[in-house]
């Protein structure tokens, strides 16, 4: 088989795998920082590498990593490249092959996602120009979620707002699809029960599955609400809003910024959108912020379990949900009710199964390019 | 004593009961659609009359509301008058004497609750030129949770939202009290314990109480957020605020009468606001908002549940509270797992006690009023 490399286009990083023979992974990083001094972190298998590398576009960083990409590649044809697309609209349940009528279906869902459909679109084109032959796939990440129910999809607007596309559409399913391979695999009895999996990284959310299907999300419409983010708000009063519009005269494009970028974790410590840094930091406002994150993460797992009418397991993945012990051990330390606790050796040894009560606790790293990888590889 | 009266004043009608003797409950009713075709619907005792006023507006209500109490009054002196007051602001924990510091005060969060707060205090004026020399007294929705853990109060948001009045406040607070009191004296052990108060009314909002004081509520910064209503639409992504503001070019004014008067039970519906007609109804979409609101309902008991830490206890109060069996089955039926169920004949037989599990759940009807009159009793 040959080559496949899979992308995940954001608005200042252009991530990358590389799989030589369509199934291994090989060669992979990311160059940061596009549009202004942009670096490439590679890892060709020794460990990150990093090097400047000067203002590129989403086609110029691409020529970069092609180039790094190279002597890995050793002269096989890449095939098929796999985008990450966070919007696949209301009806897509899978991954879809980029045909240009597909491709001015995600151009059209743009205004659902501003802040990420255009740059995932930005990294197909690029893709396109470089590799005119190959299959190019898009895995989106709310295809995972378009089978919750009615009553999760839908907000108590008029019924014409969700005809019209303004629904709870829920995001990370890449994410969620991996965790759910994971069960199927190792914990078929979990796979078949009621999950709630926590994806806590930059972006955060929790899927509730269902015998490995999600039935809910905390995130909605967008990708600010539910969870408090390193930068994001999450779950905010609507008359939050209007306030902000009317008495303080923002515009949607200065509420924007705020909410996306300057709250959450990063707006309440007024230090950082690090949990590391937090972690590790003596600033009491460093310690609210993680207070309000733990008590609006413990709430919503309550929420979810509501919504799965019981629990069976608890999933923690993402960059902090894999790294962090203390955010996984005090999400769960009031909800002893739930059946749930944490075993703190277990915990702090990052092992797979970190619960000590009935219901089951386990860590497990996420691979979004492997469910990318696949849906491509479904496609050459 | 003298006689108190109290007042509740909505942007389109004036409620009213007379306390003759300052503790016995007497007359009572509501001047509805003020600034419209007017009417006053008056209970003197023996039930509801109502008869046409013509147009009127706050004082002219109060003219109206006070020929019809004459009789009732029987020349006592009407010696202090207390008002339902919607927003106290950050600081106020209980009632207060409307002095006219208090009310500058007052006036000065009308930005925070635009809807409620500007009739509430031109009740307050119509009472203060009829009587002049009464007391008056303010009790605020919003006290009763003034005492919510900082992870409950605050948004995450920069701090300066905060400092600037940006607040989960939560609503509903004097039904929340009169609740935790009857549990006091009926229930002691469950005031003592974690307890959910779900008020289901036009308005809707549930209450997490802990020994008696609420510490944590579904609605937050004004009075839309959390559980959907009659016609507001409850928890919404701030993204689709956002996509109404940027993409279909709406203003505040226009968001603010989409949210709060055409979404909710009206708008999933298309048909009412009311949820008797709604359960009456043999459309599919009075049975899809009715589905919707059970499971907003069920979700935010599993998150107050987190809240608490626990559940020893549920409560159904508001006009859907305590007269909707279907709504009081539905809303626990997938939480078993809580130790919630309910007794079927208990709760068509509208019992104080309607559980069937380990978890109690009431039926109380709720009585504002009496805690306001209780706040004036308490100045006079």
């Amino acid at each position: 088989m040959a080559a496949l490399l899979t992308l995940n286009a954001g608005s200042s990083s252009l991530k990358f795998s590389l799989w030589p023979d369509g199934v291994t992974r090989g060669a992979g990083g990311q160059v940061e920082q596009l549009g202004g001094a942009a670096r490439l972190v590679f890892d060709g298998g020794d460990g990150e590498e990093a090097r400047e590398i000067g203002p590129v576009d989403h086609a110029g960083a691409l020529e970069v990593i092609l180039d790094a990409l190279a002597p890995a590649l050793a002269g096989r044809r890449v095939s098929g490249v796999g985008h990450r697309i966070v919007h696949g609209g209301a009806d897509r349940r899978g991954p879809a092959r980029l045909t240009a009528e597909v491709v001015a279906e995600l151009e059209a869902l743009a205004p659902f996602a501003p802040l990420h459909q255009p740059h995932n679109l930005a990294g197909l084109r690029a893709a396109r120009a470089v590799f005119p032959d190959a299959v190019q796939v898009g895995a989106f990440d709310t295809a995972f979620h378009r089978g919750h129910p009615w009553v999760n999809d839908t907000f108590a607007l008029p019924r014409e707002y969700y005809e019209a596309g303004v629904r709870r559409y829920g995001f990370h399913g890449l994410s969620y699809e991996y965790i759910a391979g994971v069960l199927a695999a190792e914990a078929p009895e979990l796979h078949a029960g009621r999950v709630i999996v926590c994806h806590l990284g930059n972006g955060a959310s929790m899927c509730a599955l269902k015998g490995g299907r999600s039935v809910g999300s905390t995130m909605g419409f967008s990708a600010l609400d539910g969870l408090p983010m390193g930068t994001r708000c999450g779950q905010i009063d609507p008359g939050v809003l209007l306030y902000l519009m009317d008495r303080r005269g923002m515009s949607a494009g200065e509420i924007t910024a705020l909410l996306y970028r300057e709250s959450g974790l990063k707006g309440l410590s007024g230090i950082t959108s690090d949990m590391r840094t937090l972690e590790a930091s003596d600033d009491p406002r460093a310690g609210e912020a993680i207070d309000y994150f733990v008590f609006r993460l413990s709430r919503e797992i309550g929420a979810m379990a509501a919504v799965l009418g019981g629990l069976d397991g608890l999933v923690f993945t993402g960059g902090i949900g894999e790294n962090s012990a203390l955010i996984r051990a005090r999400a769960v330390e009031r909800l002893g009710f739930l059946g749930l606790a944490v075993d703190e050796a277990a915990n702090a040894a990052r092992a797979r199964e970190i619960g000590a009560g009935p219901v089951r606790i386990l860590r497990v790293e996420t691979d979004e390019e492997s469910v990318i990888a696949a849906a491509v590889r479904a496609e050459v």
